[in-house]
């Protein structure tokens, strides 16, 4: 049985401030807290309706169905509810390709980028302070457990980019070089957009070099990829070279 | 003011076999109904608390924003819901590159996938019967008006990809070869598969070549890309070739 405070602690971690105040965030599903489990994230507590994941009873709290349902984030919940402590974030690499996210809003298109990330093998994400929280419960559940292998920061952009005068600083925009024909760095910094805004103002000033997908359409109608599925093609772009080598 | 029959009716329309008895179906939001007004769909009536498209009042009912409430399909309606007629699809061409899809299942994938197609210039989207139904009110909205700019099909795929023995099928496979060294032609048939299973055993009988992302991460741990991000990838490298020459 769930006690009213444990219930209201559990739901409040579905808004940020509260996150943040606890230092605490949920993983919903079997699957999902197993990769947290086998990761450097350190386990609060689980509740559980059947699955015990091996753990002994400090850790683990057996509830039903009913009660899973009043704690849960989601429509259908699932078999098992797992609370982990949010880490501090490690330095940001100052290797490789970073990818960076200038006010990304939906859920689900970080949840993705984060999964790109991790597939394509970018370790670092740096997030503008106005992208959607990487604890926030949606952003998890498509993130499916890649958050385990994926460096996130919050930060001021303009700050962290300026600070790398050395890498040199990509972003797509309309106008930019066709990204099929363009020389892409091993070690520089992606910029990708907000959803309606794309780029802000003050990080174009700091781009050093501008790329674009072009449109292959009959006419140019469709307005603009979604920034997840521009993610993937930039990425992918970033690292064929890499892998027609070996 | 709306009628009780006309919410039901409208209300409907968000189960597929009620879309299909009727042979219609919902567009929503002002930018939306626009590109659909600008198209070959018939238009059957549009309901707005507001905005009226320039449109005589034959085909335009104002009602306020509780009425729009009592219809929309969103949690947060639009400011107008329009009903059109179901097209009925044209002759798949036989040139170029076709996508077909193999039980995708979500309806924020579809919707993604047909604003691909439109940007990267397929023409025709095949679909497996038990493909997710495009005019599926959450499709129309994730796909942003592409819809009217792709010729969709829902067809037995096998007998589909049999009656084409002239194309390549290309699907993609885990186990396939890297996709950044595959020769990959003009004119080929494209197979997507499932979320969950992947392409059925039967479509895997009719593939001439199986292709794979290759994976760049430390360890192969990530599960897979998502199949809308998967086909982001791969229509960007059908594309980029011809992108390149020009």
């Amino acid at each position: 049985m769930l006690s009213k405070s444990q219930i209201k602690l559990i739901k409040s971690l579905s808004q940020k401030k509260y996150r943040n105040s606890h230092g605490l965030f949920i993983v919903e599903g079997i699957k999902g807290i197993r990769e947290f489990l086998n990761s450097e994230f350190e386990l609060v507590s689980i509740y559980s309706s059947g699955e015990n994941f091996g753990l002994k009873d400090d850790y683990l709290e057996l509830i039903d169905d009913r009660d899973l349902k009043k704690i849960s984030s989601l429509k259908t919940p699932q078999k098992a509810l797992a609370v982990f402590k949010i880490p501090n974030p490690k330095q940001v690499g100052q290797k490789g390709l970073i990818v960076t996210l200038d006010g990304v809003r939906d859920p689900g298109n970080l949840g993705t980028i984060i999964r790109l990330c991790d597939w394509f093998g970018v370790e670092n994400l740096v997030c503008s302070r106005d992208t959607v929280d990487c604890y926030n419960p949606k952003v998890v559940q498509a993130s499916m457990g890649s958050l385990t292998r994926v460096n996130i920061q919050y930060l001021d952009l303009d700050e962290f980019i300026s600070a790398q005068p050395e890498l040199p600083v990509l972003g797509t925009m309309l106008e930019g070089e066709n990204v099929y024909k363009a020389n892409l760095p091993d070690a520089a910094i992606l910029v990708m957009g907000n959803e309606a805004n794309g780029i802000s103002d003050k990080i174009i000033d700091l781009l050093s070099k501008k790329i674009s997908i072009p449109q292959f359409g009959r006419i140019q109608e469709t307005e603009s990829l979604n920034v997840a599925t521009a993610t993937a093609i930039l990425l992918s772009e970033f690292r064929r070279g890499s892998s027609i080598e070996k």
